[in-house]
């Protein structure tokens, strides 16, 4: 039987056996994600987090390997072929993901998550493989029957969760977003084929969710990352207006089809070779226009990616309530006045929006926690913790970013 | 100057600098303080529990070190006198601790809180130092005009609690409980003599809040934790009951004064000598009589040395409601049936209590942030974390520990 | 079957699991080892270094475990009783320290290794557990016909050594003692019923003796730690050659058959109470009587234990050659022309000795390599390696320790 | 006074400051490292070591901060001027590394050596500053007179080597390759304007030169990383022949300079613009060319293209001796035989090379080590280091990379 050893800084050293999975990882598909990092740009803040989509794909197949082997011990039933398939289900729940995501989700497709991506390619992959991830489908879904399986894979606290904290945490140097894996791993249990939190695990859960809220805020909405972001969503925007009007502006092949017109999710389905075409792409592709674009005709363009290469990036503004259309407008004035940009140039220059974090989702796939008298019960109702049930309030905040007028 | 240079696992090389410093930890009131543990028996649960309340001192004197750096690189007027003596109150604040305290701060002297004796050590240790501790004791007692020296020695935010998260985290193995202390220092500021935190670090502050409250839960209150504490509690109570009956029962020299009599506030007072014997006490005169009395004629005070010894602990109920008198006295009767002790002896081998965690305190003292706009406001009121509310909240749990009749 | 799940900051989380294992780890005997530190009074030097052997041996269990798991995987046939009996020879193998071993192994007995100790130990524990033992007894002695398993107990190359150069580095914070444990154990063969590394780890190994060398300079042979550990070992032979004059000494009831004449291993077996005795012991003992020997009326017991609680050690000078007899005698005048001690007293306050340390041992046991194509070599031999040769040569250094006159 | 905060997971925050400093860290020169990586490809073996030469240059400007003020404290007069050049000194010392630098150094150029060109860059800058790196110019060149700044930024044991290897050990987990740094930090001292290490440090240093000849046989020659980089070196050198034939190849535009014609350090001299177009180019332009090649009409750029994009590698062979013409010549006939290669194009896929390690070079530039009784020695010569004479024998091993033809 094949295996794999890694060496991983967050774990030490990760073992993964068995021929399908080593088959998965050396396949072209899997190797791409070593080439899309997990949190885009945020390396502008803090220069450390440059690990990949691929790094977090492995750790989190160690730790979900961990978790089947726990919840084998306490007696359920998981099968060999469950076993190897909700790891390689883990293995590949991101493997739908573009360059630079999340920031070029909506950019770069017309409204395809890249959930919608992950599981056509694990389809096209099973193809490939003559049917063999038939049952990791399902988990990944949420089609099989023991659905606990799949809540590993996803749901509001999912071993692709535990991984992406501990592993940011460990590369933005961020200590405070770290959670207790191990721990919250050891107190998983299975009731009814729902997977539930033994009650002893309810401190570590709850700092699971405050950690998650402490990230957001800290790491994955931090202004800076903010900035960085819009600069190169504008980019891309004024890339392909401009292209749409005849204007030669380079674009990688990879990106060519992407570029040439909008992309739905009917188009994925409509040409199978698009899927083929999105497996090219990566981080790099977003990179290397970026520094063509350095040398562009067009103002907006050239001076996008020059802000973008030489860190000289927006100003970003937060805003607990949304902004006066006005201020937007007196920006992109001033931007046009004193730099003589037109009107539908200046649009690139100054955009804002808007984020938000829930950290605790009460209305639905709650976590439930399983009491030491049989009971379950939505941790928010676990009498310990008032607080739970206001990390379920929907934090909203709003930005403007613009270019800084000297 | 001389200087220290310590190497910590926790923060790496800590220097301490300055000849009064240098003193003061070459004091043997302060070398004491290596054979008493930050965290009593908290090794039963978590075997590398063992970091002393030396080592804490030192830490939180690095930690001191560096926010007063900070605070004067943002143009804060800390003299050197001033710099000096806050170091020396956060290298003195546990002096007083005795040994095995939190457990057995109310069973081994009468209502003198730790607090008090480190106060009247620092005075008694400014005498002999002849008067250079006199800023040291205003910053420590909270009289000194620049008040946020003092908050920084104590208060909600201070930098002892950041120190004894990090490490109680770090040696027992809780990372969740780890906390961003290096970035709250950072945040710290100062207006109008008032400690305060920048608006960016509110999220820290949270986690902070947060974590302290894990590490109630999970390490300080855990249940085999609370069994270990009550069993020495009851062996030194026992004990003391003996004596007070003729009883011979051995206890170390350095103990005596503190086992023939109640000793209250007032006895350090009255009797100048009590303080100077205090200062001899530590975790293995405690240690030293618990192997003593595994030899004891004493059924009672056998049975509860050798449990401890063999970590044969009590059994441990948590009730989120006051537990019934029915049930103790039902497993006291029991005990007495089975096992042929006395209701006199009983009631040392079936104990209850409660214990509570207020993760933060509304009502005074507040953690106040300094938002971008120049204004003060607390902690619990800041807009984006409803959940502060919440953890202002007294969580209170009963428990029950018995000696197991099998 | 029972399961222990312990939280090591070293490692995460340990998983030990059995029936029997779970019954050694909650015999006395084994809980005993909770008491005594890993490395005595190293403490003194760093203070994070409070560890016990309790810990170690839960430690080297761990990593005992996953060094089987990764042989069986390599298609090395390990019974179930082989399995388990490996993990319960390195969970005993340090049964048999005394307290502050290794600084008083030659003080409290006379020339009984604490080998001989743990030996005896497990064999009384045998019997305890009908004959459950056996196995591990073959393999901790080296007669069990698959020397591998004796060889990962106890060799220049062991599971011992793996855990404590970690744990030891560790807690110190000396982080360039760290080895790459989980390497070397990835690279563990057998050939023959011999243990073998194979070639690629070759400088895992080279670190591995590298850093056993450091931290016996660095930790082990400190000149503080020398300091301390000659002070106890004084006070005892002082405490033990007043005891026989007839002069009153405090010792601890654990400690009295081991004070009131001189202990051999014969004595051992002559008189079977004697090892029951010797499970009484632990480093509060020694605590405890140097705690109240600093009240004795003897001038020398006194000087010392007081010297030891207030850390005013010995002045200890390190030699490259051994040092000449006259600065000892010089030194000890010193003592008793200034202090007015008698020479019977002064030859406690000023003693010498000599350490060494030989990184690897070229004669015996070698530490074997298994090339690509199968042959086996010394790795002494080892073209890529010249300098292991070289760390062969036995380093020895000379110490003087003396009380320092003002 | 400017000032950056840095949150590096190595050494926690970093903190720089100084208008100067900042505005160099501004600089598109230095705003360019973050985009090349520390250790090119390394991420194919140990796939968290992407960090850059901009966090690395970062963190080994934080250890010269920690140094000089260390060595301010023994008493040393280190000014002003002298404090900020060094640590602008060793911030730019890696500012001249193209692309994939090592792997590219002399196949991008004509034996033009990063050292060179970080030398013309910084002499730019200063140009650029008014001759405000003036000093550091002079440090960094090795011609002011405090030789000992010099040393800190380039020699044995410098600043630069101390941070690449604990980070390089962090990023890869390569525990085993931690350094001592704060420790031989602490150690350095200053005689005769040269940089030498106190006695008692000298393990700590043969520790780091120990880890360094590790991370070069386990990272840095890792036989994964040679294939990939033997792979890249391929590919450039294809284009270059191809581009040189008139064969259309994409480059992007910042490579184009360097692929038109042979650059030699002369050329840098002649024409100016080309020291600015160098600072154009960073490891995207590199991936941007292999990614565009991997669909080339070109049979060997476009299997070099997707064997590296898809990780389907060169086999490689590892020699102590150099191996036989013959074993390649023979590799290349069966790549002919099976695949149909010609060749001139065959040479591509079958390629050999030395690699070479000399842990200490014992012949210029010695590690002095002070002895306690003031006089000065070369650490291969301290008595108790029978081993650094080992250590500085060169090994050499051979390697031959191919093609697998299965």
């Amino acid at each position: 039987m094949k295996k794999k050893v890694i060496n991983d800084p967050v774990y030490g050293f990760i073992k993964l056996q068995g021929d399908l999975i080593f088959e998965v990882i050396e396949h072209p598909f899997f190797q791409r994600l070593r080439r899309i990092k997990q949190l885009g740009i945020a390396d502008y803040v803090y220069p450390g987090a440059l690990h990949t989509r691929f790094h977090h794909a492995l750790g989190a197949s160690h730790l979900m390997k961990i978790t089947l082997d726990s919840l084998r011990e306490k007696g359920h039933d998981i099968t060999e072929v469950e076993y190897e398939s909700t790891i390689l289900a883990i293995l590949l729940h991101d493997i739908g993901h573009g360059p630079l995501s999340h920031a070029l989700e909506y950019t770069l497709l017309s409204g395809v998550k890249h959930e919608r991506i992950s599981s056509l390619l694990i389809h096209r992959l099973n193809k490939e493989l003559n049917g063999r991830l038939s049952t990791t489908i399902q988990i990944f879904e949420g089609s099989y029957h023991k659905n606990f399986l799949h809540q590993l894979v996803s749901s509001q606290l999912d071993i692709d969760r535990l991984d992406y904290l501990n592993r940011d945490s460990f590369f933005t140097g961020v200590t405070e977003g770290t959670v207790g894996a191990e721990r919250i791993i050891k107190m998983f249990d299975v009731v009814g084929n729902q997977l539930v939190v033994e009650e002893k695990g309810i401190y570590s859960v709850e700092n699971f969710l405050n950690s998650r809220r402490l990230m957001y805020w800290q790491v994955y909405f931090h202004k800076t990352s903010i900035s960085a972001e819009a600069i190169i969503i504008q980019a891309i925007k004024r890339a392909k207006e401009l292209l749409s009007t005849g204007y030669q502006v380079y674009v990688t092949k990879a990106l060519e089809p992407f570029f040439k017109r909008e992309i739905t999710e009917q188009c994925f389905i409509d040409e199978l070779t698009l899927l083929e075409a999105f497996t090219k792409l990566d981080d790099n592709d977003i990179w290397a226009c970026i520094k063509d674009w350095q040398y562009s005709g067009d103002r907006v363009l050239n001076l996008l990616s020059n802000a973008l290469l030489d860190r000289r990036l927006f100003k970003t503004i937060i805003f607990s309530e949304a902004p006066d259309q006005d201020q937007q407008d007196n920006l992109r004035c001033d931007i046009e006045r004193k730099l003589g940009f037109e009107p539908g140039e200046s649009k690139y220059l100054c955009v804002s929006g808007v984020i938000s974090n829930e950290a605790y989702v009460s209305t639905k796939n709650n976590i439930m926690i399983l009491n030491k008298n049989g009971s379950l019960q939505d941790i928010a109702d676990a009498s310990d913790l008032p607080n739970i049930k206001s990390l379920s309030k929907i934090v909203k905040k709003y930005y403007l970013c613009h270019f800084k007028v000297k």
